[in-house]
């Protein structure tokens, strides 16, 4: 197992700190012991959600707890409308669909972020939307969607609010009560750098009451039994949960504490910025527009003459820094950086100068430094 | 976090070379690194299952794992015949349930296995059965189905062998192929002495036959995507997986290849009599008929005058041994010895003398020395 840098959008690298907690030997999952490190996990999560509702932890994927959260409000001839601008608004969609359910997507333009007056629009035309769902932060085009602006539009309907917040909580603002979000997902591995393996979610008392009321055709994800169990004196899980992967969050959550959630985002918008930096000093192009690009992945086109094949290849085996692909039809057209959990100005500055170094193998022209500078510019006090 | 002894029915003890193998830094998933630990861990899980196809791993506990197997194949108007005679048979039954689809129970009563004559004559009285799930080794009560026997009633019949083997795989003989199960689901965190949180099976041709045609209403347990990510090169999982707990897994298979598939189901079946002869030694009585007893776990009737609180109490706060108690209506009524996973005569032996010392303690007449030395002679060669 090698020492890359991962600069993917997730899993991100965890710290030894991390990896030690993790490292603990298994207890009953049955136990107080594992029940107060549970309720730790979830209060701590809950914070971070800035919400005042329980969380909730699943083992699995993000997409675990993308289909729980719409699987449960979900009955035949509902009618969902999933906002749609890449891969994983269409994630959204396509678990919609797998159920039977109507979806009415609403389609934007992979690289812009939806248009809140066309959520109202969407609205407006269909009374009978039962939920919206949104991704906040898209990885595949590297776009960050408005969430607050799109939850005060909703304030003004009766349709539930469904974020996936998986590659952007703790790493950019996710106001979970303040902008009316009734369910949040998100997941261990992303800007919580935590491994893999889990998934949280919160949930409103109005998503609640839909949940109560609704006979999901679900077994693994009835969220009524997590909250049965969760809510519990000590708190459990419905079934086993990853033991070792909730000790490994639990530590990584008390990182985010003690550095501050709105520090911790403070640095992911700066680490955003300093790559936005470097790219355009190198005369690389983003690739979704600038005004709406993530806080914690960049996706930059890759230049003519350069194939993406080579350029991530000579990134990863000669500098050991590894970039993500694009996915879909953005594969071999855009490269991704990752810029989320425990990057600071070091490991940008690494993977810049081997970005210029790269390029420059590929005969691509660059100006060796100058990706370096605008990093460091970046992260200089303004006054200086 | 504590030192306590884990003789609880999963999860089990996890050894130190598996937790550091766990700790090693995250890679990204979709790297021909990663695409090497899963194809080796996944032909590792084939090699337990004794079957010649593919395994696949889902992020999930094991109960994920059985509604995968039964979601994938369910239409509404089929019939499944769920052998149920504990709480994890029972479980099978509300999955099937929770899907809108028929579920016909052939009840057994707890403590017993199966008759494979009334599953033939279920099948005979029902000629549209789709599919019969049974629970190999039925924590709950201490019972080991015989599934070999039932598979062999099966081969007369179109429908398909669904069998769980969560906390029997890698202690006691699952035989996949030999068998006629079709499919067939498994934790990490019993008998392979991993962490929990992954899940994995493994599916026969006929049953393949019947996912591919079944347009199930899933989308993270959809197989067929299992199955394309799986078999790709490299192998790939179709959502992010739980990273570190497939190391953790490899290296707790590569442990299971060490000793031997069929030395380690020895030692299971030897710490089963060994535990069953100390029990009877004592003058406590098995729950279960003997002749149908599990072989990584087992239930015994607490006697009259002793209290679970108590004797689980002090056995846990004052000796440092975890036991199980009883499940929903057994609850109180008795308690659970597991050994599974690493368990040898070491731990019995610390097992067994801390349950004598805390009878004693409350009173229960029981002889200093007579359950260990039940142990012991059970482990000495039968020659001595």
């Amino acid at each position: 197992m090698n020492e890359t840098l991962l600069m993917i959008p997730g899993p991100t690298r965890v710290s030894p700190r991390v990896l030690k907690a993790m490292s603990e030997n298994i207890v009953n999952h049955r136990s107080a012991i594992f029940g107060k490190i549970l309720s730790e996990t979830t209060e701590m999560m809950s914070e971070v959600f800035q919400t005042e509702n329980h969380s909730y932890m699943i083992t699995g994927s993000g997409t675990a707890a993308m289909e729980a959260a719409v699987e449960n409000i979900l009955e035949t001839g509902d009618k969902i409308l999933n906002i749609v601008g890449g891969k994983f608004g269409e994630r959204f969609m396509n678990i919609v669909k797998s159920h039977g359910v109507n979806s009415l997507p609403l389609m934007v333009e992979w690289g812009d972020a939806v248009n809140p007056d066309d959520v109202k629009n969407a609205l407006e035309e269909n009374e009978d939307i039962k939920a919206v769902t949104l991704v906040h932060n898209e990885t595949s085009t590297g776009v960050a969607n408005p969430i607050k602006e799109v939850g005060k539009i909703l304030t003004d309907y009766d349709a539930l609010y469904i974020v996936d917040t998986v590659s952007s909580l703790g790493g950019d603002e996710v106001y979970v009560d303040d902008y009316g979000i009734d369910i949040c997902v998100t997941g261990s591995q992303k800007c919580l750098a935590a491994p893999p393996g889990l998934a949280a979610l919160t949930l409103s008392n109005d998503a609640w009451e839909v949940v109560e009321r609704t006979d999901s055709q679900t077994y693994y994800f009835d969220l009524k039994k997590y909250r049965k169990s969760g809510d519990a004196e000590p708190p459990e899980t419905p079934y086993t949960p990853a033991v070792s992967l909730t000790y490994a969050l639990n530590e990584a959550l008390k990182v985010v504490m003690e550095e501050g959630l709105r520090n911790r985002i403070k640095r992911h918008k700066l680490a955003a910025k300093a790559t936005r930096n470097a790219i355009k000093s190198l005369d690389l192009e983003l690739f979704p527009k600038e005004e709406v690009s993530s806080t914690t992945v960049t996706a930059v086109n890759i230049p003519e003459g350069v194939t993406d094949r080579e350029f991530r290849g000579i990134m990863r085996d000669k500098y050991h820094v590894e970039l993500a692909g694009g996915q879909d039809h953005l594969k071999g057209n855009v490269f991704r950086i990752g810029h989320m959990g425990n990057i600071t100005h070091r490991e940008l500055i690494t993977t810049i100068s081997a970005m210029e170094m790269t390029l420059r193998e590929l005969d691509f022209d660059v100006e060796m430094g100058e990706g370096v500078a605008a990093v460091a510019d970046t992260y200089l006090p303004e006054d200086l």
